[in-house]
């Protein structure tokens, strides 16, 4: 495992930059980002560069063997560029321009912003492409879906749409824009959704507008690539991904990129509430699901974060040791650290960093030292692969179709992924969360969560890996609709009746209401034994044809006209089979299910886990390392004997 | 009782039309509304008209005997409109133009708005108006008042603002301008109120500026009306009413359409908490003293409600054929259920119909036939009228004044309104609510609660009323202003004093704080029994001039410096009396008070009601109908023996 | 002690104004302020003035001996003004007019508002000055910091960055712009700070910006200042001061007035929680503190407030003539009521006077009446001074900073200096509120809460007081930041870490988590008692130097990684000490802290006074008052053996 640490070195007083550099040779730091957001110092007016900081700098790295990640600072348009072309500023919902801070928001697709772009970028790459140290580029920095209405997007919006269509009688039809009125009879009536109530747009239009939006920025994205390219034909590039308001399709944006990273900020106080979900292993899983290979960590928890919100408590001991080696463990060969000193200045001051605004090592720097000497332990790990039997399936505009009509109050996409996430994890179980569309052929349980918007080649995948002898997970909501956000007219699941073998009757969006569920006399009941369970937020009343029933609605709760009615159903199909859960239900639920629907399939697991251990193995040639974490506040101890303090991280070797 | 659907033939595949026609024939449905949404689809582009597939329709419905509802589409103007035309979009209180979706928003006194709807009103109607089907005309869709601030509009408010006072120091003079230099020295300094904080603004204006708003839908409601009557003499025309953001003035709306329509959504959970007002009944009675004749519903909870919100549980068995007859029960003789089939695209495609969007009948859609099949057991009650004792008075100004003015924390005037509703509704008393100003020849009790804006007309009648020997209910807030938004210099309730008897000492705005309250030794007394009494929100301390003290503010609560203090008072007044309820109390207190008020008047009630179950008596020549409803979720056994299943509608013929 | 109350003769019809100034008179009103708001009754149109109604108006209160007090009228141009120069419009943080309603806002710093301006106050002053009724004049009314973005404001803001840095890479090096490539290259690229989230913005930026706009609303009040000392070279100026969003530097604001007046609305309901702070004294005693010298409320609560909110309930009695003694207990000579009659018309009618709309003396006006009874009894303390022993430093840009970025949840600036003024209060100890820079040499103890932006100059004062014998008591967040809100490179408290004897080594955010405190065995330990200790908040991990410890976190509760480490402290310095308190404690905790200081310090207190109740004292030459306070809603009975009642101040006069 490699560690390294994101450093600003344009932020400090030339004269601190050997010491740093010797501090993190001292402490077995390999690898440092540079040059996020240091544009105005490479380029102080337009056309004019300075670069000799930058050499100093890269020396001082070289000299010590560190390796380097240099960064394109595009995220960062200098004050000068904002002033002599505003035309580069977004334009928000309200048609009017952005507010622009220091950390300036710019549309990605003005042709202005990319010819300068394309300038600094030659200016960067050809300068350090043949330093060995140099071992990756960061291209901008957590992008989001360009969801502007400038001029230029609107324009770019309408080609998009006029490639896809071809005439607005075909936008028409795919939207069946008949509804209030809503028919185009010309292109220029096609525009970006605008502000105020989005909901109150078509979803047809908010779903495509989406999805360019998406576009746009991996089209920026690919545009940077190959300015890279250029002048460097060989050190991977890759973005650091992140979780925002508005996320690009992470498989289309990372398909061209040579690798995955990712920004990762667990929780410093973890909820109480055992029903609260919180899982930073869905969220790496979902990053090492992208390119289904590993990734990086490109900036990780280091301090307490806030600036723009108070301050949230500081990391407990053993955060910071702990969640970079859970990194690893799912997948994170290198995980460099937000970030090597916490910022004086600007907006972002109070996010912490390893060493305070003080500069004095303190606690989370002597934990952080004790991280970069275990990782050196597990050099022989880097590289080993995870090989999960299971996965679950994320697709890109089911988050958003998902997001911009709420099914039931309280019920969020992601968790309703997090639910089965956390149901396997529970019981030892590797998950791959994966796109939709991805290759099923390697796993023998797959779970397809609240499939809203359906899709011809994910819906053909999933019968033929029943057929196979897979076990498909099929959950409320899917089959609802066309890939053009429309319903379909047919009774649910729609397309997936025949794999899952019910038909729904009729649904009931409970929301914040509360209905008991009755499992049958099953494998499930067994393993579930006496705990309760419940069904919450969304009711399927389910008409079994050929599947058989797994659990009722109950005789208490909030809707008894359906007590009794089927909730959760099993079918044989082929030679494998498809479980139909047509509510949410409570954690424990979830758990006893994935137990039941492992043990019907046949994959190993374990019902020795303390709560809130995770288990992850890796593998590389004919060895393999178990990876035991405790991601609570407590001290637990597992099936080794061994007891885990809190965030520790045990690793078991085998050959 | 007359059943009938909302339908949108144009978005549904024409090869869908025939079976849904015969459907609705097979299970009774009698009238079907269309048009309304389809001017894309009428209009393509401007000045082509196509009605083919219209007559097709009207064919199809006509052929199976099936009356039709027919819409001015003009609530959705096409996309060419707003492309070719921007001036036609409403402009927002920040003084921009509203982001349109599909449904978009436009300006109702725009001349090129109105030339378009001119237009296709002339086509429609022109085409249609021979069919003998055709037994009304909808206007227009869920109208509110026009709070437009374009160039138009604001030339528009200025001179209803010249017309109603003559010159600018007439306004200074009314609105008593010189508080914070307001005064106008010219007619360009007159225009509507812009946004911020509205409550910032001189409340005269924003009064005045509603009361313009409301007169300009009214005028645009009136437009579409002669349009239509240029081209059918006789067709009974109506808009679909609703409650909104911006109400217009309902009574003004209606002067001059032939009859009210309603659109009635009552909530599929009925809060549990039994100080938690909800009252269908409320509405629907509101709806019939619009005009004080019976009304129809034009759209009619069918299934789920969601799309911009998340969906809500969906209907209960039973609501839905009990809610329907709950309205006929209230003199709706004909309910249009929105909508047949729940749409499969465009912003609204979670707002469920009768049918889902699967098009398989299911639960709902057999309650519906149910209900279509009891509707016909009734047909002999429909134009049977209601005649009560009880009247409660609504202003259109009052509601507004209020809630651009909370009086105290958690106090509405609606809320106010239906207090008092639900208290003789409790008692199985018949309530009207009326216009504040309408004759009140026919009640011996009349409630007009917080009379906040005092109309000359409004007090006359009271004084008339109670001197005929009836009986009047005033409440705090009364007679506090004149007509237009000042403070009348008079001490509370000002002009109402010598018919109540009290003067108001002083008032206490105590928001969410309480205080117990105590019954005088009275019948009231005796009719409350143990039960606790309570005041809340809202204490005026009364000192009782001629009226004798009904209740005083206990020792026990927020405000001990008033304990013992008149809080609820009685006059005789004339041959009648007038009771004044200085306080908001709890329901209980209302219930028995209002028992006590028909007592003491002689008006004839129940005191064998369950809670939340409603009795309504319609009478036509010599016969009558009682209808008792079980508005709650629970089974309740009424007084005839008989056990109503919850939200079951049993009705008694007599003659 | 002097009453006066707040007219608006120009709402009022003037057959009024004689029966106004004769109970006035009757019950022993001595001063009336007049003008405020009523340009448009003096200039109705440009240029055009009518003084004849306010001449009548002066003879009146002159003919029966009343003062007055005349207001310059320009918070509220007249509309023509609006109208004819509508760059006038103050220009929100969006870049748009803001909606001007009847109290418009102007941006002060405009060359044509000044010119307005000046020519009204000309008007006004030429001929009232040699009024010897006239005592006083008040500068508009409850300016705030000039947060325009107009492009005259733009323009101000640009020269002020000039002055103050001289170039652009001044600027760069100050706020260390290099963060997100935020350097200028040029002037024209400053501009303030825009909208949104202005957290995102530079804090160095932000802070300079309201520096500018406190600066900018300064230069106003001088300017009129100046313009009415052209006219009238000796009468008192003042401005009346309030609380806000965007305060301006108060002791910047009052420094060339001649009096600070300030606007008085305690609660009408006090909070039942204990731990919930409320405190009238402390704004009192911060208003007392910014001249070091007595000061006038010019506004007084008299009645329910309410009007853009729903209204309060209405003050209980005793608040009436409580409050105004209160302010008179901490250095208020002169009490001016807001106001005579409320409002019947505008905006503000629900903020209630002494009389109610109707005119009708009520409750309020015979406790106001006894008010001004009370008030004549101690004419002799008038001009006695209060020398208190104890400070508390305030700093407008601490609260500024503070507000822009939240240290921890629920940690806000002022609760930090009220929790330690509550504690002093509590046990009988006088205290100041000053400004932070003000000189320290009259006080024994000093308070320096959360000294985030270090002033070169605070610090030394705090040394050399220390010195001296005094005892300071310093807290977590000091010494955190650079005067440019920057943070300083040094162990916390930085340049206080010789003075307090302590280094942070790390701090803790835990916002709404709590902790246990243990105190050591110490002087505080005996005097706290059996009660609970607690840290909330933040808390800093201390390393004594050479200060000793005086609590420590416990054992329980949410951090359990710091308990036993150093919580507070306190160091022997010169002849003094510093105090350190690294967390947020419970009230108790403070309160018994205080006491321990006190006794260590040997200021005298008292450790018999009840919760809630006051004391303070004025002297006199030899003469002296005593004046004790209950600030409760309960009767409470003091040392002296007397009972007071709710709100009753008692009075003890020594010689």
């Amino acid at each position: 495992m490699r560690i390294g640490v994101d450093y600003y070195p344009e932020q400090w007083d030339e004269t601190m930059w050997e010491q740093d550099a010797d501090r993190m040779k001292e402490i077995g730091v390999e690898i440092v980002r540079v040059g996020e957001f240091a544009w105005s110092r490479m380029e102080p007016t337009e056309g004019v560069y300075d670069f000799a900081w930058l050499d100093r700098v890269v020396q001082i790295f070289t000299d010590r063997e560190i390796d380097l990640v240099l960064c394109t600072p595009t995220c960062t348009p200098p004050q000068w560029a904002f002033e002599k072309y505003p035309e580069i500023i977004q334009v928000g919902a309200d048609g009017a321009k952005i507010p622009i801070g220091i950390r300036g928001h710019r549309c990605v697709t003005n042709a202005t912003y990319r010819r300068l772009c394309e300038k600094i970028i030659q200016a960067l790459v050809e300068r350090y492409h043949d330093n060995p140290r140099i071992i990756a580029y960061q291209i901008d920095n957590e992008v989001e879906a360009n969801h502007c209405r400038c001029e230029e997007c609107t324009q770019g919006f309408r080609a998009w749409m006029q490639k896809k269509y071809g005439t607005p009688q075909a936008v028409n039809a795919a939207y069946r824009n008949t509804v209030w009125s809503g028919e185009y009879s010309s292109w220029e009536e096609v525009k970006p959704p605008t502000a105020g109530v989005l909901q109150w747009q078509n979803p047809s239009l908010t779903l495509d507008y989406n999805r360019y939006a998406s576009d746009s920025i991996v089209d920026y994205i690919e545009f940077q690539r190959q300015c890279i390219r250029k002048w460097d034909a060989t050190v991977p590039i890759t973005t650091n991904n992140w979780f925002c308001e508005n996320m690009p399709d992470f498989y289309d944006l990372f398909e061209h990129l040579d690798f995955v990273s990712y920004d990762n900020y667990p929780l410093s106080v973890l909820p109480e509430d055992e029903e609260s979900l919180y899982s930073h292993a869905f969220h790496l899983d979902l990053m090492r699901g992208i390119k289904q290979q590993n990734f990086w960590i490109m900036e990780q928890l280091s301090g307490a974060m806030g600036s723009w919100m108070p301050m949230s408590p500081t990391p407990r001991p053993g955060m910071i040791r702990g969640y970079a080696a859970q990194a690893f463990a799912h997948g994170a060969d290198t995980v460099l650290h937000f970030r090597w000193r916490t910022a004086c200045s600007g907006a972002e001051m109070y996010w912490h960093g390893i060493l305070d605004h003080n500069n004095v090592p303190g606690r989370r720097y002597r934990e952080f030292a004790e991280l970069c000497s275990w990782a050196k332990k597990w050099k022989e790990a880097e590289g080993a692969v995870i090989q999960n039997e299971v996965a679950i399936l994320y697709g890109s505009a089911q988050e958003y179709a998902f997001k911009l009509q709420h099914q039931a109050e309280g019920m969020y996409y992601l968790e309703q992924l997090k639910l089965f996430h956390d149901a396997f994890t529970s019981i030892g179980v590797g998950v791959d969360i994966i796109n939709e569309t991805a290759s099923l052929e390697q796993y023998r349980i797959v779970i397809a969560p609240t499939l809203l918007i359906t899709n011809e080649e994910v819906k053909d995948h999933l019968y033929h890996f029943a057929e196979d002898g897979g076990s498909v997970v099929l959950t409320n909501r899917c089959g609802v609709k066309d890939s053009y956000n429309c319903c379909i007219m047919q009774a649910l699941p729609t397309v997936y009746e025949e794999l899952a073998g019910v038909r729904v009757e009729e649904y009931d969006a409970i929301g914040s209401h509360e209905h008991d569920l009755q499992l049958c006399d099953s494998a499930w009941k067994q393993v579930h034994g006496e705990q309760s369970a419940k069904a919450m937020q969304w009711c399927d009343i389910l008409a079994p044809t050929t599947a058989k029933t797994m659990a009722v609605y109950g005789p208490k709760g909030f809707s008894l006209f359906y007590g009794g009615r089927a909730a959760v159903t099993c079918n044989e199909y082929g030679e494998g089979r498809a479980y139909y859960v047509g509510t949410v239900m409570n954690r424990s639920a979830y758990h006893s299910l994935a137990q039941t629907i492992v043990e019907e399939t046949g994959v190993s697991y374990r019902n020795d886990l303390p709560p809130g251990v995770e288990v992850t193995v890796r593998k590389k040639g004919q060895k393999s390392w178990t990876f035991v974490f405790n991601n609570t506040m407590h001290s637990q101890k597992i099936w080794t004997g061994d007891v885990l303090q809190p965030f520790e991280m045990q690793v078991y070797p085998e050959k």
